[in-house]
């Protein structure tokens, strides 16, 4: 089966058709600019070339009527007609309590997603447009929601509660709910497959190292706790995000600065992360590796620091799971930063972890980047949430 | 020599008369709602009768003098003049990066503790006002300030540093801290000492569990890193401070709640914790313990979440230090409250670490609580931060 899969934005929307058997992505792209003056439309088949057309989208349901010309496009698509697409795998951030699990979108999951917007208003009313905009142009095709909180929905009560007034969990569903679910589920199932090993007999700790980034420990293949919390804010240091702070700062920060809450919410989200800590440096950890090997100390004091807060986290979540077998690395800075990886693994002498040095430098493989016979194996694993999402959808429609 | 210890709050004095060379308490008390009507002194000798009088304190020094007058009483008193009390050693709480020791009090040290008072504005405020007090009734009598902060002033970059602009702590000095660095020097010293090992060969994780809990990391005799950080707020769930959270809900629940940013601190600080999370049962352990016992949920819960976090940051010291040699419990709760232990300790199998269930049961002395040959060895170590004091107090007079 042929699924589409789209990851809506507030004003962008990015695409993947994906060949279901052969799970390779035939096609691929990007629409920017919804809604704003010179939106355009990215598009790449697969072994193609990449076609960029500025062009106007004044709405989703217009972006998504491009994608699926692009598909369709007699000479550069990838698809006769629109009947091939068989299923349509929609990203949604925030399911709440409500969804532990992938499912079929109907008019009681739309309303449901809905009453989720309030735990991710930037997130869930986008998802839901790019939702009605394929119902509206694809009315017949199957569409499943994948949602990024789904698969941390197995944490116990002692890892989602904060020690806040439990009438705020009662009145608003305060609590750790976790992200890049998708992410984590994907990788830690396929460190199971690729080490051969039962995903059920095994506890594992995935590091999702991107522009956002998230820690997850998985225990007989479910997840028990993870660093993001009640929104994608809190836990590691991020590109632009301050991840764990002390809560106090916000107050001390407002009157200091003489800014209102939303302010220092817009620096703790936009210019926190490695970009604050590195002075501004660069929230792009190429740059920061660059400056670390050339010894400026903004880059260094940042790569240290932020390979410091992974350390503490997989030392936490071998607590959390009393022991761990494997590590894995994934996304953007844990697939593509060995010296990431060296220093987190530093750290870890004690679970018996030794790197491979070599290991540790390939790109774009799933490996073992420790030497055999570690009491604790380190991998890299390529994420891949568009698949992720595909296989959810066809499992749910097929 | 006679050292009195001073701890000064904003409308409150505790005080302890300490023998140094026999390391004994000869007397003890606390001033209670100076300059509020109703001011009243407990005061206890030694082996005596503790008695309570209601009289006015309009301000410290009058308190001050008061604790003075019962300590010199020629019925109740423990000195016959003030000539007796050869130093007088005060807990100043909030010392930032100027002070990384104890120190002798002088007009410059005064200045300096002034400089920190927007690091703690309920604080140290207090803290120098009796030390004032005390100067103008013991002029001639050396003082120390020992600082609540300075034994963490040894954490490196990486564990101090937030993800936040690096221009706030360039401008406002904001980083992690630390507090309870007495009671963790004093812990994880003794802890040694019990033990027969040199102190600098040693990875030691104290867990200081009271009213206040923070939870520190000493490698070699060095602090690495601490829980709390800028201000007491952050870090484990506390009897009415809910520690670490994710930044964003403040913003989230001044909005829903329709609270200013200040008002949802004072929720923070006062009505969340244990209190909080066990819906307001009770933020004493004793309560919570027998709730447990009778299976009230919001006591099982609440038993539970507190635990693991404690277990979460001992996993996270342990890979902070690359291994852990001893684990030590201590203040209220960590002395008092066997199950807690339990529950702690049964995430830290991986560690090698396995109650000794009778041990575990004992009070009020310095022992270890696993079975022999344990490759981790964990500890009771009851604290007493006066003595601590003493001891620093007459090693700057001395």
């Amino acid at each position: 089966m042929k699924v589409l899969v789209i990851n809506c934005g507030s004003s962008s929307l990015k695409f993947q058709l994906i060949d279901s058997e052969s799970e390779q992505c035939l096609a691929k792209g990007l629409c920017e600019r919804i809604g704003i003056e010179g939106s355009m439309i990215t598009y790449t088949p697969d072994g193609g070339e990449k076609e960029k057309t500025v062009t106007p989208m004044p709405d989703h349901t217009e972006a998504i009527r491009l994608v699926l010309e692009a598909l369709t496009n007699p000479k550069t698509g990838v698809v006769r007609s629109l009947d091939e697409i068989g299923a349509v795998g929609h990203r949604v951030v925030h399911g709440g309590e409500k969804f532990a699990q992938s499912v079929i979108i109907d008019e009681e999951v739309m309303a449901a997603v809905e009453e989720c917007n309030d735990l991710a208003p930037l997130h869930n009313p986008a998802n839901l447009i790019g939702i009605n905009a394929c119902r509206k142009l694809m009315p017949s095709t199957p569409m499943a929601g994948v949602f990024d909180t789904a698969f941390h929905q197995t944490m116990p009560e002692e890892a989602y509660m904060y020690g806040l007034p439990y009438a705020y969990y009662q009145k608003y569903k305060i609590r750790r709910y976790g992200f890049h679910g998708t992410s984590h589920s994907y990788v830690s199932r396929r460190a199971a497959e690729v080490l051969g090993k039962p995903y059920e007999d095994l506890k594992i700790i995935v590091c999702h190292l991107g522009n956002g980034a998230s820690v997850s420990a998985v225990k007989n293949g479910k997840c028990v706790d993870t660093s993001m919390g009640l929104t994608p804010l809190e836990g590691l240091i991020m590109g632009t995000r301050s991840g764990d702070i002390d809560p106090a700062i916000i107050e001390f920060l407002a009157h200091k600065e003489g800014k209102s809450i939303d302010e220092i919410m817009t620096v703790l989200n936009k210019k926190s992360g490695v970009l604050g800590l590195s002075d501004n440096l660069s929230s792009d950890f190429r740059d920061l590796e660059d400056g670390y090997h050339r010894g400026d100390e903004n880059a260094v004091r940042t790569m240290k620091t932020f390979s410091y807060h992974v350390a503490k986290y997989i030392g936490a979540y071998t607590a959390a799971m009393n022991g761990v077998d494997v590590i894995c690395f994934t996304a953007g800075v844990g697939e593509n930063a060995p010296l990431v990886r060296n220093f987190v693994c530093e750290y870890l002498g004690y679970l018996g972890v030794e790197l491979d040095q070599e290991a540790n430098r390939k790109r774009g493989e799933d490996i073992v980047i420790t030497v055999p016979g570690c009491r604790t194996t380190v991998m890299v694993i390529p994420t891949n949430e568009e698949l992720a999402i595909a296989r959810e959808t066809v499992r749910l429609v097929g």
